[in-house]
């Protein structure tokens, strides 16, 4: 067990009943997909609930882009709720006093796990852009090491929305002896030149602002926060339906008095993105938003299977749950789809759930009950299969 | 007429053949929604074909948020043709050997009209912020100016797309009886949260350039081309469908050596987006961008009328065409129905089409041979109802 890592700027809070999780330190290198070494790695993860005897009760969680692995609770940065409280808890369709829940940072985060941000031994400074660039693969990789380490060979279920989708679909491929079930939620097999493009918009708002220094910021002391808000401000707007833009916020004043003639936010849109800007520097590393981001940009599983999915998936005895959102444009529907057809192709287990809601991406974060209904009954169906009480 | 102004970075072709346009300059001031002043008012025009002896054949053309009155010919600041080419010449759907077309630089903007890269003649700087929010009423007012100037009363037809079509629906509305036909395109009648949203994200892309200097840059000597692109770059993704990124670009790389493993653009789509910001730092003025996208935010025809759209219309005599896109999801064709219902509220005389393509909002900028017939057949009939040969 290692101490906990964390870039500087995020202080943690020490109060009673705010768990830290926990971290390894591996010193045998994890060989990436560029070809580069990764040593040491540290991987800070989380777990809830207790594991069973017979180690059959593990339910693994990836996490999204902006999140980690603090995913009930209160967080030890921000000291709000975990991001899947809704979802993961006793009596939880996730029910953490049945099931061993455990959620590792990626790595490339900023919450524990190895990092630009971190420390690199070879030289006592942050990594910075000399941190190696990683992949879903990479990010997969470690978190089997990760189970290798604490015993575990069998997850009953890998699960997560979003970049946590395409890990799960990720294990599915690389691992699938180990895993008894994948239910990827709001996810792709491959991710979509206009999300490349919404993600490179943020890469160069990021790196347009000078106090990014070339990645060095830490070093020199400075923060890209208006690069890193502008970034999150853009694919803010892509985790919302324009319905619910329009349901929540329409064209609302701030200010009754109405229109400002001037340049400050005269809309309620308006200071709401600039609260998820603001709020985001706050608890998010700007080089791990480059490094997250291209490892989601590069993700193509079916590149790896001879540009045919169904490849990655043949004679996988996994079962699978695929969960979309109609109103979600980021990972629409049809891109969940196709990895149903891909998994039929196969000849696999599957199941497909499209849940109406007008929320967009973000509903799998949100209190839907569709959702929570389809997650409950699959992780019951599959912890029968295996005589999980 | 007025010797042409720009923004000393635009660079202009004093090439033969290379029209520069005209300018007028008004002396009394315009008085703004604001119920700020703006004087002198400088207003720089392109006109196309003649204006017959009855001045009834007038075609005005209203232009988008990044383009300008070049809708034909060589564009003396690009070297490009028009952005309209395809549609406004000899023979064309807007055909000017019959209609005399006029298209005016809207007030804020860069490319001659009095804007905030212009020089405030009250203090021999430019104007920089302290030019003052402008509406889309106010840049249809400042158009009525020029007409009563020209000696024309009456116009024909007013189209164009997007922030164009703003203006058309504003013409309609706030000079009923100069407009026998309005004809918008993939527009609405109000901006909606999700393109203030995008608006804003630009916005603060520019501000948060500390190289845009409070808008003082070009007393500074500066220029915000990093933040104005970045802006540009996220603006573009949403002038295009993702079916059609997909179709264009897809996952297809730079390097036919595969992925780089770094944050150069490896993917075809990350060059395009940035050939689009680096272009349009080029052509047009920040403080400019701030400006006009403000005035596309205030857009809500209704508001003016007591929040009932109909009411804009009530009575008029005017003839309506509405065109939309399918896979338009910034102007989408429900936006463009809640016109076309508003005007069958008000019982005017309105058509409606909505035009299949995959080339989302920019479709009405691009060789569409069904918006072609949709504009060419309205202004025949409208032609023909007012004897114009």
């Amino acid at each position: 067990m290692a101490e906990l890592g964390s870039p500087k700027f995020l202080r943690r809070l020490e109060a009673p009943g705010v768990d830290q999780g926990r971290a390894i330190t591996f010193d045998r290198p994890l060989v990436l997909d560029s070809g580069r070494e990764l040593a040491p790695l540290t991987i800070a993860y989380m777990t809830y609930g207790a594991l069973n005897a017979a180690k059959s009760n593990v339910v693994l969680v990836c996490h999204a882009l902006s999140l980690d692995q603090f995913v009930a609770g209160r967080h030890p940065v921000t000291g709000k709720p975990g991001w899947w409280e809704t979802m993961v808890g006793p009596g939880k369709p996730i029910d953490t006093d049945r099931f061993f829940v455990i959620c590792a940072n990626v790595i490339g985060g900023c919450m524990g796990t190895t990092g630009p941000a971190e420390t690199d031994p070879a030289t006592g400074n942050p990594y910075g852009l000399t941190f190696p660039v990683v992949t879903i693969r990479d990010m997969v990789r470690a978190q089997a090491m990760l189970l290798d380490a604490l015993g575990i060979q069998e997850i009953l279920c890998v699960t997560g929305g979003s970049m946590g989708g395409m890990q799960v679909l990720q294990w599915a491929a690389s691992y699938p002896e180990r895993v008894i079930c994948a239910l990827p939620i709001a996810t792709a097999a491959r991710h979509s030149a206009q999300n490349i493009a919404f993600h490179e918009v943020g890469r160069q708002a990021i790196m347009a602002d000078p106090d990014w220094r070339s990645g060095n910021y830490q070093l020199e002391g400075t923060q890209p926060s208006k690069g890193l808000a502008v970034a999150r401000m853009a694919a803010h707007i892509t985790y919302l339906s324009e319905a619910a833009l329009q349901r929540k916020f329409g064209r609302s004043l701030q200010n009754r008095n109405g229109l400002s003639f001037a340049f400050g936010p005269d809309f309620q849109i308006e200071s709401y993105l600039h609260h998820q800007g603001m709020t985001f520097v706050d608890r998010f590393d700007a080089n791990s938003y480059l490094y997250i981001t291209r490892a989601m940009d590069y993700f193509d599983l079916a590149a790896d299977y001879g540009g045919v999915l169904a490849e990655a998936f043949l004679g996988t005895k996994t079962r699978f749950g695929i969960v979309s959102f109609t109103s979600d444009w980021l990972f629409p529907t049809s891109e969940n789809k196709r990895i149903a057809h891909a998994l039929n192709a196969a000849a696999a287990n599957v199941s497909f759930v499209e849940i109406e809601t007008d929320r967009g991406h973000d509903a799998f974060l949100l209190d839907e009950p569709e959702l929570f209904a389809a997650v409950r009954g699959f992780l019951n169906s599959a912890a029968a299969s295996r005589g999980v009480k």
